[in-house]
């Protein structure tokens, strides 16, 4: 077990006055440590150290269960339906909603000390630290407890969620006397249908669904035993197990109880100072619509089994392992503000480990670190997640995307009862199904489908990927492709428009012609046309020919982009510049998120932005913007964008640094990458924000390093913001890995492996080879910093922290 | 009582044969009578046969309880609330709906016959007609009915809901052996919580409470019994009571039965033949959400004691005085079809039935015909039904504007919650508290508050009754102007813009600038600053000073209304002539109405219209339009307007006739006349489309008598259709009874009561006195007749019917 590279450690005799330490993360390049407590913040830590593999996530409770603020343990894909209530229903709105489950826990391992049952809230802990690590991938902990009564233990864990035996999570659990010889009774516990209180009005808040696991059959035998249960409506079958080796140095009696809802393996040890009881727990899950009871229980056990023979020493070894190669293409490094430092790898980590296994499963928004959203997945991952993994873990990219393909009968079907061809896919859900009650902000968003064709077209151009191209990337094309065909029409001057749709920014609702949307769509068009030529048997199997192709072209070649000569920017949508604006100076901080405040008739119609729109546009199509309307437009929308989304400071920060706002974009990098850390949003209790800390490398790599991949080219732009001396990323495009190194005054490009290629800085064309390419970083001068709606700037970050 | 005026009375040996006679309404000029039973029709003859004061509304179900369709009795106002869910919740969405009751059934005589029950489904009806009279106000049956074993009787009975003693009903029930001696045992009940079966997703459909009204106490002696009840969550209290007296050649014996939910007088007796057993049964109704049981019971008791002193006879003579008075005023006289004479004296009857007594409660949009809409009231009330009432029964038009100026606080507590100052009326309503949960098709849906205002000016023009306008009128205009000035802005260029709204055309949703509504708020504007100059210490007391009153006039003046210069016509709202044509011609007529059909993402974005709304901007506001502009208008909307609502084709008539399209505007008519009584929209078994009814007398008054009330001067502009030699009405204006009687070739005006005044015709001004003045019609080329879309073009009907 490793605990020497917790960065606090303080000396065992002197913590005994120091009775609280003080509570919250501690600032560390390669991992995340909360020292302390501090109950009413277990929500907080519960999401940042939660454990996922994508397949399997475990959100960060102690191991005796309380106190807790919400636990929860999620299979991908794993929901129960309930009926959507409508008071006024309407033709094509979904009926049935669907929510992540809260599955069997197998985290719990409760402590009895002499009787004592352990609990932090009671007795003292002179020490209690908790250390994420991203380079282990594991959670760890170390606690010296004192007992009321006076006994002392240290209590010291360590589990982990494999990324290599996805079914697969382990803990080891030790615990050591301090003060004399002390009987010590651990129950390891598999837990179904825990009860959860929660009762709230947000709506970004899941379904409270209760007790939704029927047990098919419990079975045990020893130290091991397995709890079977299916989900009542949507008729999903799970199972999950545990296995157990226990080391104490005098023997110990052991028990096993096997109910529906709980299995428990006791065992009692008299330990001797300087002994110690020594638990590792192997847990096995699995889950499926289709297989039997019996055979899913073969499955796990047979997992387990495996996993057993693995045992926690290479099973921890093949974690740092998987770990170490993906921070080898991934790493990001900022030097001058060691916090963000933190944060970003922070990021990158919970990235991965939303998308790494989930293998034909969504990567939901909040990925599996809680119910946020109901365990849902929206256009994020495609726009937001999907770009960091394309140049970092792109076999990720590859599963998701299988995900959507998987999906692509429902979106047909979605699109044919809202009268459309193609494939709509759905605004929110699991298993591909739309969800989402609220059609303004949910069908109408139509440009989810675009995002998928993005997400598609960027992993083809990066990993030159035929098999995916052939198999599910052309058909995502075309049946999206198909879908704009039939939401647009040419007007009577030609142009191609796409009315009464919804863009990125949700304080506007059905307008026409986005701009977002539209250039998501021209793209769309454009990508399925080509994919056709690459592709024509496949083409021909998706049954497009030459007029449907060129009605593609065509479409795409006359779409219609709004633009207002009076003031030389482009409205977000058709009519929007001549809005009113929204009383920002009238609105007071305490108003925001103004969706909670305000009604949505009066967001939709009036100048305020929820989260970057056009401004996205202009960071996903910068190649249909001049440099001189991509510093208009930004200025235009900054005094109008509120960020009542988290999905938005990302998008700000990336065009702040394009247009030369070095600063603004270093503000809101911190914002993007602090989001739960900080919890700005105060709702990181749900699960972390996926797509934002997804953000935070776009910042780095798309804003500071000014990397684009427009027509699958990869070029870049870098500038440091001022207070930072150095940022230097990792990446791999088809199939190489190479660094970009970026200093106040130029940038160094390196082949790590595989073969050159050819990239452009500032707009020069150069190779990237195994010897490093020095270039100088242009200066740029963007003018006056862009104010923000009052009481929005984000906070200054100026100078480096700590 | 009056049985000899039914047209259809067939001898009664012949009818001994016909076992079923020919089943439906029969044409006649001043009643509506259906001949035979038709079990799958009961639901559309008990809403046409529905009796209504106003106050107290009953269905015309059978006395004897079933076979029946929807068994409903309701008291104006009295509702129960329940909460409205939502899958997504949004700020200022209402948490409470309202549904009106169906409260105690004191309308129900059950009849045993030699110890067989009445029930028309079994036995046979040799004789069956049900009979509405127009000038008695009353229900009349005449059954003659062969019992299984059979026994033959004839039941003859009549029923009222009195318009001169608005808690009163009364049944007078009459049996006849007509093959010798009979025992006959009726049982005469009040009953409470009657179960009725519903299930539909049609979202026009009343919420299905179940058993909502709970016992507060039953009493009863003799042949008199009293329920009262209160509704368990609105907390609202009604009492029901019912008295009898009966009348047999031989004695009887009666027996008093009293549960909390039943009170049942049961009278035994032996008739011979030529004998008869004669019931009249005196119903009272009250309800009150402040007074307390004891009073309420003492309410009911002393209406009944007073009814039963009144007597059957003296209580019909005052119901046929009443609406003799009424036809004084109001009768409209069609020559050339007959039909068309019955559906518009059938339409004013329930116009009045709606109205009558109301007194400060709403006029539902179903009246107090049937549970549609939720007993809800809407803007038609005021746009379609008060134009109605202000022209031949203005009190009942000052009672309902003070059920509007009643809800002025949950009105401006509405506008405050939703960030606007004034008074915003919600969109449907029965205690003055919004209750639409869909916000785009409610809340959105602004111009009711103008449509207030409309009817507010439109009373006091043709009233001058100043108590009103400083009690209620000043303030409703005062309040919905200030909802305006918040609404609206002056856009860079000084127009004043009202965007995000939603018109009357609910196929259109939150647009810019709809011509309908800034025209209706236009006038709201100005009418609220004349109001204030004419009661100036009134508009002081409601805090308007001379810089409100200019902001008034300004944002009136520079009101902005979309033209498209391309096309010539006004866009309904900004941008609607850009957008996609609806396509009709692939729409098959199935898929009428489209919302129960096609998504509202699709129907919104596209040019596709449910009902009139720019050519009802046209017919409110005909003074912002030239002749030139109504006509290029009408032709641009016909195309595209569905009428999927029953509020459409009345104003389609209307515009149609002014434009000159006569054939079209008769066409139009017979379809607003007759949306009840061919049970056009297939849910009359809901209650009847009171707006509708109110439509047909605006199509004969406004458009073939061209008359309009602009600026509170009554103009006429007359022309009959070629399928009708005459049109006469009457009508009232300042206490000025009137009468417009119109020819092919002329018209001749004429005052009945009153003093002369000045109208004009066609433009001439001229003074309505007590001789005759008869002027000529000029002709009119309107060109081709306008298409409909595709399969939607209205029945013709080019020749006279029957």
């Amino acid at each position: 077990m490793t605990t020497g590279d917790t960065g606090w450690s303080p000396d065992r005799h002197s913590t005994q006055q120091l009775q609280t330490p003080p509570s919250g993360y501690k600032v560390e390049p390669w991992q995340l440590a909360w020292h302390g407590l501090a109950v009413d913040q277990l929500q907080r830590t519960e999401s940042t150290f939660a454990l996922s593999n994508g397949h399997l996530g475990m959100r960060g409770t102690l191991e005796e269960g309380e106190p807790r603020g919400l636990p929860g343990t999620y299979l991908n894909g794993f929901y129960e339906t309930q009926p959507l209530p409508y008071a006024e229903a309407g033709y094509g709105y979904p009926e049935d909603g669907q929510t992540v489950c809260n599955v069997t826990d197998g985290k719990i391992i409760r402590l009895l000390v002499e009787d004592e049952p352990l609990d932090m809230r009671y007795g003292t802990a002179p020490e209690h630290v908790r250390t994420l690590d991203f380079r282990s991938g594991t959670l760890r902990r170390r606690t010296v407890w004192v007992s009321p009564t006076g006994r002392r233990i240290r209590l010291t864990t360590e589990r982990l969620v494999s990324f290599t035996q996805r079914a697969i999570a382990a803990i080891r659990y030790v615990v050591e006397p301090l003060d004399g010889r002390l009987q010590l009774v651990a129950q390891s516990d598999l837990l179904t249908n825990e009860p959860i209180e929660s009762r709230t009005k947000d709506p970004r808040v899941a379904a409270d669904l209760g007790s939704v696991l029927r047990p098919d059959f419990a079975t045990g035998s020893e130290q091991r035993a397995l709890l079977a249960h299916h989900t009542h409506k949507s008729g999903l079958h799970m199972a999950a197990a545990m296995d157990h080796i226990f080391d104490t140095p005098d023997g110990m009696d052991t028990r096993l109880l096997v109910e529906d809802d709980l299995a428990r393996v006791t065992a009692a040890a008299e330990v001797p100072e300087g002994g110690r009881l020594s638990i590792t727990k192997f847990l096995a899950y699995g889950w499926s619509s289709t297989r039997s009871v019996p055979a899913l229980r073969a499955q796990v056990d047979a997992a387990l089994t495996g996993v057993v023979q693995t045992g926690w020493d290479r099973l921890a070894a093949d974690q740092r392992a998987y770990l170490d190669a993906f921070w080898e293409t991934a790493d990001v490094e900022i030097e001058g503000d060691p916090e963000l430092q933190q944060a970003v790898r922070f990021a990158l980590f919970h990235v991965l480990q939303a998308g790494a296994r989930g293998e034909t499963r969504a990567i939901p928004a909040k990925g599996l670190t809680g119910p946020g959203y109901d365990g849902h997945a929206f256009w994020d991952t495609e726009t937001f997640v999907l770009p960091v993994l394309t140049y970092t873990q792109p076999e990720a990219v590859r599963d998701a995307l299988r995900w959507r393909h998987a999906t692509i009968e429902p979106a047909k079907q979605r699109a044919g009862l809202l009268g459309q061809r193609g494939a709509a896919f759905p605004w929110r859900s699991i298993n591909g199904a739309e969800c989402s009650a609220y059609w303004p902000a949910g069908t109408a968003a139509f440009h989810v489908s675009a995002d998928v064709a993005d997400a598609v077209a960027r992993y083809l151009a990066a990993t030159g990927d035929i098999d995916f191209e052939r198999s599910c990337g052309a058909e995502l094309l075309v049946q999206t492709a198909r879908l704009w065909c039939s939401l647009g029409h040419h007007d009577e001057h030609g142009g191609f428009r796409i009315d009464g749709v919804t863009g990125p920014d949700e304080y506007s609702a059905i307008a026409d012609n986005n701009v977002y949307t539209n250039l998501m769509a021209q793209q769309n068009l454009r990508e399925a046309a080509a994919v056709c030529d690459r592709q024509p048997d496949v083409a021909e199997r998706l049954g497009v020919d030459a007029e449907e192709h060129k009605t593609w072209l065509e479409a795409a070649e006359a779409m219609l982009l709004p633009f207002d000569t009076m003031l030389g920017v482009h409205p977000q949508a058709s009519g929007f510049t001549v809005h009113d604006r929204w009383d920002f100076e009238g609105t007071s901080s305490d108003h925001y998120p103004l969706f909670l405040h305000y009604p949505y008739f009066d967001l939709y119609r009036k100048q305020v932005v929820k989260q970057a729109d056009l401004v996205l546009a202009m960071h996903l199509r910068g190649d249909a913007f001049t440099a001189q309307e991509k510093a208009r437009n930004f200025a235009y929308y900054e005094p109008l964008t509120v960020r009542d989304s988290s999905l938005s400071a990302c998008s700000q920060a990336v065009i702040a640094a394009e247009v030369g706002h070095l600063d603004l974009a270093f503000d809101y990098f911190a914002e993007a990458a602090l989001t739960d850390l900080h919890d700005l949003h105060n709702n990181v209790r749900n699960g972390l924000h996926i797509a934002s800390l997804a953000g935070a490398w776009s910042v780095a790599v798309a804003g500071f390093g000014g990397m684009r991949d427009h027509g699958g080219r990869l070029t870049f732009a870098p500038r440091l913001p001022p207070a930072l001396s150095r940022i230097a990323f990792r990446m791999c495009f088809r199939g190489n890995r190479f660094s970009v190194d970026i200093g106040g005054e130029a940038a160094t490009y390196q082949l790590l492996a595989g073969e050159p290629f050819d990239i452009a800085h500032h707009g020069d064309a150069l190779s990237v080879g195994s010897q490093p390419v020095t270039r100088p970083i242009p200066s740029i001068e963007p003018g006056e910093r862009p104010r923000q709606p009052a009481r929005r700037e984000p906070a200054r970050r100026r100078s480096a922290q700590r």
